[in-house]
């Protein structure tokens, strides 16, 4: 199962289709709920050549660079994040890789149709089928995503209709709930 | 249930004791999962003035200031905040509101010797008697703060003995366990 954060498309507050810059602690945070639940890679998707940029400088500090010796663990964390300009290319290298098109599943706050529920998931990813969990980054994946995709993920249900998390928080709670003991 | 978030006393990579600095994305993204699974406040402990002084800024800017325009979703969570010098300061207020002296549940990823699961620890949630459930920043909560709780509570295990999630990410799955549907 490999976690794909996607920067593009994504919407704004008011639904715009918008490119979101990449938040680095997001690539620490996420890598780390990653590596800590077996997940096989974490793709972070921009388009945009600064932000890729950005992503490799921080992959090279923390992974061959200084902070490698600094910090063993999120060496090894960080060593799982891969560069895509498009989910259609991160699915493009896992098809490559694996020999199969892995299953694309959509999450989503605000997911009004889901298909399916967190012990169907969990089900799906222990059969071994190459799997892409998508997050978006602003405020949620571009409407069109949501609707290409094989599966739409329930949302994570808050206790009082407030339902705000960080992507941070909402990843690691997912991992957890599909991938943890 | 209330989530305190200690950066006194806690240690550092060596283990010696520290007062860690401030994270403002932990105080965003923790407020927000507190919101989000209905805990009944979020203390921020820190003895140091000038973190104070952040978190206070940091507070009025999205409580009461333009970030509560440009977002009432997140001034909704950042209300939740409560700032604190010790935690023996939490204890103390609690008790006061609450006319009873809350259980203190301390958390940490390389716990030894812990004697919560995570159901036990959600029955005791359920039953509604005043609880504080602790978590530190930096390499976690010194052994002094550690020792002289009421509960320590088991830690997230994860998939291959890697077991280094942040902060954030830990709040987050604790909460959900113990609080989500």
């Amino acid at each position: 199962m490999t976690v794909a954060l996607v920067h593009h498309p994504v919407v704004d507050k008011n639904g715009e289709t918008i490119a979101a810059a990449v938040t680095a602690l997001d690539l620490h945070d996420i890598a780390r709920a990653a590596k800590t639940f077996g997940a096989d890679g974490f793709y972070v998707v921009t388009p945009l050549q600064d932000q890729q940029e950005l992503v490799q400088s921080i992959i090279n500090h923390w992974v061959s660079g200084h902070g490698a010796q600094y910090n063993p663990d999120r060496q090894a964390a960080l060593a799982l994040i891969r560069l895509a300009p498009s989910l259609t290319a991160v699915l493009a290298e896992i098809n490559a890789l694996r020999g199969q098109k892995p299953k694309v599943v959509v999450t989503s706050a605000r997911m009004a149709d889901s298909d399916l529920g967190f012990d169907q998931l969990r089900a799906m990813v222990a059969e071994g089928h190459p799997l892409v969990l998508v997050f978006g980054t602003a405020w949620g994946l571009a409407p069109e995503l949501i609707e290409s995709a094989d599966h739409r993920l329930a949302p994570i249900a808050g206790n009082d209709g407030y339902n705000h998390l960080a992507v941070r928080s909402a990843v690691a709670i997912v991992l957890d709930r599909i991938l943890g003991r």
